[in-house]
């Protein structure tokens, strides 16, 4: 069982790591920059929690698997994915949707094992599933996605809840995770595809 | 005594979250942005505070009324502040420095709580006053309030060490509180109705 | 020994906070504003180090000498250097890269002294070298250096694989600091001098 989530954990780190190469690679940024953005974005939601919840040192300084992958992932994209036309438009925000589903989920089921409360476990899902992404954002002067009007950090608090709710009524742990991963990542595509948003809440006054 | 701080506490944290939804408000984020807009705002600060001092879990992950008292905020400013010509001027800058009298006595407080000297309790109270903000700040892709040229971070070390001085004098905790908090408003609220501002270090080289 | 290495550290805190003093001059920051930017920049990367590994409550609180040394650099900078004309090109960039030097081998030496593994050394040293300044870019809205064609994260990590590298093959600790200092800053300084960089990861994709 617990194989999985450390597999969904890697995967989501490969996922993110991807993003955050993809977006330096728009940036021109030289290899070890490629290398610095991915791994924020892959580890910086997770480093964030752990260091919230004091599960210190952070999970990727306690297993250099997390850092390996990272590595690989960086070294196969510089090595493949040189020639720009080849890359599928919106490349970036799929595989940035993928992270977010895999990282939410991850970031829940961390605080439920702790026994913290499921109020907290959507929390820490968001987190996990936001916070590299927004850093990797911030460092690139673009408008963070959590920020947009497309649904984004709504995806994540709906799978988050989706888990949490799951695990309470007496799932096991797999049928959780796949039932909250799809829910996050079918509302967060459904939002690029068709560029859904909920309606913004809107204050337009002349001065504050 | 002690619950008057609690007290205080929760209304920094409404205080600061409205801050955050009306910052969101101005971008046009849907109702989950402003949630995530207003936590980060509200806890931001005392996070990293106490990721800092080693007080982890953080203080929102064992008590669950700061996010009660978040969300509760977000949803009334949601249903009540619709009409956006309803809203009075300068309403973010005076929520702000509220919130940032009221968190730089309680980090403050922690610190010397804690037993940390003087010179940190007053760093502490700047990091929970200042930090929330500046994460929003930045998310929204604003100027930092720090970094403008009103006075700001000056009114929030003053408040500190207001905070820490009347403790070290003996006063009772209640006073101190007081005297800090209304040092730390006229000052900042000064600055805004009558644009103050300290005279600038101001270095234009033409290269650096 | 371990003189040297306190010595080394506050150099670089030194060297750091004149590179925030210098940066908030450049924004015409107030007098505390600029002690704030100064900190950040100092203390930044080595308070995200000692969080993620959980050295907390994390060096500056624990040792005031950090805070002191920051307020003396930054009352010297505003009295001395007020005559911008006086202040030579490129003092940003060359305190900066000072800083980066000294601080990748303090942070790859605290992972080392935690018994961490060498890649963790490497991207510890990477952390608090880079980190503040980072974080001084945002703040200023300034592009982040690490993100600039020029080489800096480079720097920064063959630093931290040169110190990793000659504690494994068993040099003493201030000679592996001297080789490793040298080697980060000779390559920055010459990206700085001759506008080197690596070749660029370029993804000019017209949709993502």
């Amino acid at each position: 069982m617990s194989q999985w989530i450390y597999f969904f954990d890697l995967c989501g780190t490969a996922v993110f790591a991807l993003s955050g190469a993809l977006a330096a690679g728009k940036h021109r940024m030289d290899p070890f920059g490629v290398i610095v953005l991915a791994s924020v974005t892959a580890i910086g939601g997770g480093s964030i929690r752990d260091a919230l919840i004091g599960a210190t040192p952070v999970f990727w300084i306690r297993d250099p698997n997390y850092m390996l992958v990272i590595l690989a992932t960086v070294i196969t994209c510089l090595v493949l994915v040189r020639k720009p036309h080849k890359l599928p438009p919106r490349s970036l925000s799929i595989a940035d949707a993928l992270g977010l589903a895999l990282f939410t989920v991850i970031g829940a089921e961390k605080a439920l094992l702790l026994e913290l409360s499921g109020m907290v476990a959507v929390v820490m899902g968001l987190i996990t599933g936001v916070g590299g992404g927004i850093i990797r954002d911030l460092l690139c002067r673009q408008i963070p996605m959590v920020l947009r009007t497309e649904i984004y950090a709504t995806a994540s608090i709906v799978g988050g809840i989706c888990y949490t709710l799951s695990i309470f009524v007496g799932m096991d742990s797999m049928t959780s995770m796949l039932i909250a991963m799809f829910s996050t990542l079918i509302i967060r595509l459904s939002a690029i595809r068709w560029h859904l948003s909920l309606p913004a809440f809107d204050l337009k006054t002349k001065r504050t």
